[in-house]
């Protein structure tokens, strides 16, 4: 890798901004670290005139980004935008196919093409990397991928989405209702201020059991759901009911290998206030990982907003910078496998079920009497 | 790096013994990940007969160890006696000399001789890397120097022998003396049989917490020391009043800069039972940073024994593997740099003192008069 290196940064919301003021103050720190002088050449968005954080170079601003590829050589591209298809795919496509390194905090887009782009990286020889995708600033796919690289992982979960847990520890804290929280939240850029449903609705953290699942038992990400479920329907008076019963209601992210399936969910989950996962609160998030030799290991940080997640853009720029090309895997495209998904059929937990009732005589036999018919 | 690669291990104790036969049982796993084949060319312990858990091949073993590299051309050399000189630093010194790649889990040599030897591998181009040498199977060292790179690092602190925390715990849970649980820990393996004093005095996790702050500051490794005690005087008395008091005794090892100064410490903390740190018990580690922009990051997993050090040795091996030569702090030697040492004359903090007094009239202002002319 030459010693100058070119970067571009597309989209600039909250995180793309933020990791560019980042990089321009840390410029120095970098090449301490690397050796490698880095350079902003482009930046792109819908709106130069936008009201940001901080100020923008004008004259390197784009807003169609692949006229970018026109003008400038990029080495290293952020691509910031977040969505699963159009022109965040094309883009990173585009880039992948011209040998330029790639970085972004999409999980919408790794989830949904992540084998297809990580082939492209391979054939080209070039990096694909998405840290920030999971957990915030939390360094958990470095940890699989390395760190932790010959243990055998059995079952990977946690608290996945720093918005969802904000919300459920605020409702606790403060006897606020779910609408009331959710506005505060995205006041403080913790829930996107247009749809904020991909988050509340569990698919975000979904998208971050199937990156996971696919790094911890290198198989290719799978396709199918076992169940998928949200928060949007919890209520103030299930947290208080679930309190009174020395619980919280956490959303949790599991994924598993049970009888040599892999069984992938997202839910709502009853936890013991004494637990450890009962006190992870706020925006952190939390990943606890059981393989062997390792025993239980657990990671715990700050899973939202603009500085963990630049933490972790940073940290994938400078292992791209230290001029190490890996498998965004962990493993040769070609090598990994595919698990069977579990079968749901065989599926039985426990369950809270909350009724209102009038308070009348005969009511709870008439509702065992129903739940005996189902 | 060819793609066949030649391993020795020096020791086989606990530790070692465990990594011969992990490395064995993983070799495809690791071709998997690396694309090499890896061969255990020799290994070399005092000797050849003592009783091990698994079987050893007797026609690779070398009584004394230099002699392996008359006849064996090493690639990468474990060093897993675990000396802070002698044999372990002539070892370790020779195999970077020559150009061979040393991974060690042994924190008391690179606590003593890490910035000279780390200049060693520079100047050889090869790797020296120490993973397992803090908190055990945490990949904490990777995470300062990779996955939260870029960050500003103010504290590092966490509880980081696991020998020390187990007496503790099992002191609480179990009402005995502090002598018959370390007899019981040195039973399941987790003191050391004949010499527990590094672990018991402190001097272990010292070891640890001065490799953190010079990966986490970017300095030296500092030769000063501010506070080191451990935990031989703890009582089951003090253990019993902590616990009327809603609070457990940890040992706690910290590094901090203050005023920028380095503040370096181990010894028993009294901490909340409510708190985090509070409930990390038994064999466990664990680290806390803080960081900008990261903010509190945590990483917990079992700090001792065979299984989860193996597990940091190889994640260094796969890491040499694949191809990269790195600084083993995280930048150049040459631009580490020297943080003068906390000035304890401003040192204040609060303490706990038990005093054992006959119970008679006066006693209590016989005290507070001695104390009040200290």
């Amino acid at each position: 890798m030459k010693k100058k290196i070119n970067i571009a940064i597309i989209g600039l919301g909250q995180v793309g901004i933020y990791l560019y003021n980042e990089i321009i103050n840390k410029k120095k720190q970098i090449e301490l670290k690397t050796g490698k002088k880095i350079h902003i050449a482009a930046i792109s968005a819908k709106n130069i005139n936008k009201k940001r954080l901080f100020k923008i170079d004008k004259k390197i601003f784009y807003k169609k980004p692949l006229e970018i590829f026109k003008k400038e050589k990029i080495d290293i591209l952020f691509e910031v935008i977040g969505q699963s298809d159009g022109i965040s795919k094309k883009i990173v496509e585009f880039a992948l196919k011209n040998k330029i390194n790639v970085i972004t905090p999409n999980k919408a887009l790794i989830a949904k093409h992540g084998d297809f782009l990580s082939k492209l990286a391979e054939i080209n020889k070039v990096n694909l990397e998405f840290e920030a995708a999971v957990a915030g600033g939390i360094p958990i796919l470095r940890s699989i991928k390395e760190g932790l690289a010959t243990n055998k992982i059995n079952k990977v979960y946690g608290i996945l989405n720093g918005t969802t847990n904000y919300i459920l520890t605020e409702m606790e804290n403060t006897n606020q209702s779910f609408d009331k929280v959710l506005i505060k939240a995205q006041k403080l850029g913790y829930a996107e201020p247009g749809n904020p449903k991909l988050d509340l609705n569990g698919f975000d953290a979904f998208a971050k059991v199937r990156i996971l699942s696919a790094l911890a038992f290198n198989n290719k990400i799978s396709k199918s759901n076992c169940i998928m479920e949200g928060i949007e329907k919890i209520q103030l008076k299930d947290i208080k009911i679930a309190s009174q019963l020395n619980l919280r209601i956490k959303l949790l992210g599991i994924s598993q290998i049970i009888n040599n399936q892999l069984f992938e969910t997202v839910h709502p989950c009853l936890v013991s206030k004494k637990d450890y996962i009962g006190n992870v609160n706020g925006v952190m998030n939390a990943v606890i990982i059981e393989g062997k030799p390792i025993g239980e290991s657990i990671l715990q940080g700050e899973g939202a907003g603009p500085g963990p997640t630049s933490s972790s853009l940073l940290a994938d720029l400078l292992s791209i910078l230290r001029g190490n090309i890996k498998y965004p895997f962990g493993i040769s495209s070609k090598k990994r496998g595919s698990l069977k998904p579990f079968n749901m059929k065989n599926y039985s937990n426990s369950l809270y079920i909350r009724f209102e009732v009038r308070d009348m005589q005969g009511v709870l036999s008439l509702i065992t009497n129903r739940l005996a018919k189902l």
